[in-house]
């Protein structure tokens, strides 16, 4: 029962642009701070700005931010965004042939159920509610233990 | 978000050894209605076993019923005893040493009330409640359809 690295790290992500919202985030530093290699992070945050939930600006100096204010992100839509799959079991997808009793089962009702409970524990969660009292040592700070390392 | 094969396929051989509760049943048969590898089911039967949920019988005329009233075998129970691994993401796992700020992070504690309700949904359902109404074509059956393609 798990949830891709692509939730798992987008959830991060967010978290961490969140808490720096006063300037600009590179993929870079959220690499270092995660130790999530950067071509991971890449289409991750590809797809968060094409679901607006970042703002990418290009260029030297460029990184992303927030796209809306983190108590505007509810955990539940993000999560149902940032997954791609969300057949529990192979018989959740219809064009599953491999199942010769899905007319009548009652299996996929009950995870139905048990996946909607699931998500509406996030339903009553944002982006915000994940943050409150957390910090992240200074971006700088990190790079200066590393190179005495 | 998935369950494993593994539980998805114990489901579904449980639900079957339910509704032919008069009789011992093959792992060839299962194999044959599910379209499931016999090696996968080796396995699904021998840890079944181990959990009380199987009863096997060797020899040549051997196989397996339920190892318990299918009334007794509570959903959520099984799940757990099913899936190896219920770390929805990588920080559930407390020796995991990839993120900095497990010590403060919230969304654990996010995922793990949105787990606990998507067994609550489980805890509540056996897998009696699960057969009611299911019929599988007769095993002969099917046998003698094959032989005719």
């Amino acid at each position: 029962m798990k949830l891709t690295s692509f939730t798992d790290y987008a959830l991060r992500l967010l978290m961490y642009v969140a808490v720096n919202d006063d300037r600009l985030v590179s993929i870079r530093e959220v690499s270092e701070v995660f130790d999530i290699s950067r071509n991971h992070l890449m289409k991750i945050v590809h797809e968060l700005g094409k679901g607006g939930y970042l703002k990418t600006v290009r260029g030297k100096n460029g990184g992303f931010r927030l796209g809306m204010a983190a108590k505007d992100i509810n955990l539940g839509r993000l999560v149902r965004y940032t997954e791609d799959d969300l057949n529990v079991v192979e018989c959740f997808d219809e064009s599953n042939p491999n199942c010769k009793i899905i007319s009548q089962c009652m299996l996929a009702g009950v995870l139905q159920l048990a996946l909607s409970s699931f998500f509406e524990v996030l339903d009553g969660h944002n982006l915000d509610d994940l943050i409150g009292g957390l910090c992240f040592p200074e971006y700088k700070q990190i790079k200066l233990e590393d190179k005495s390392v």
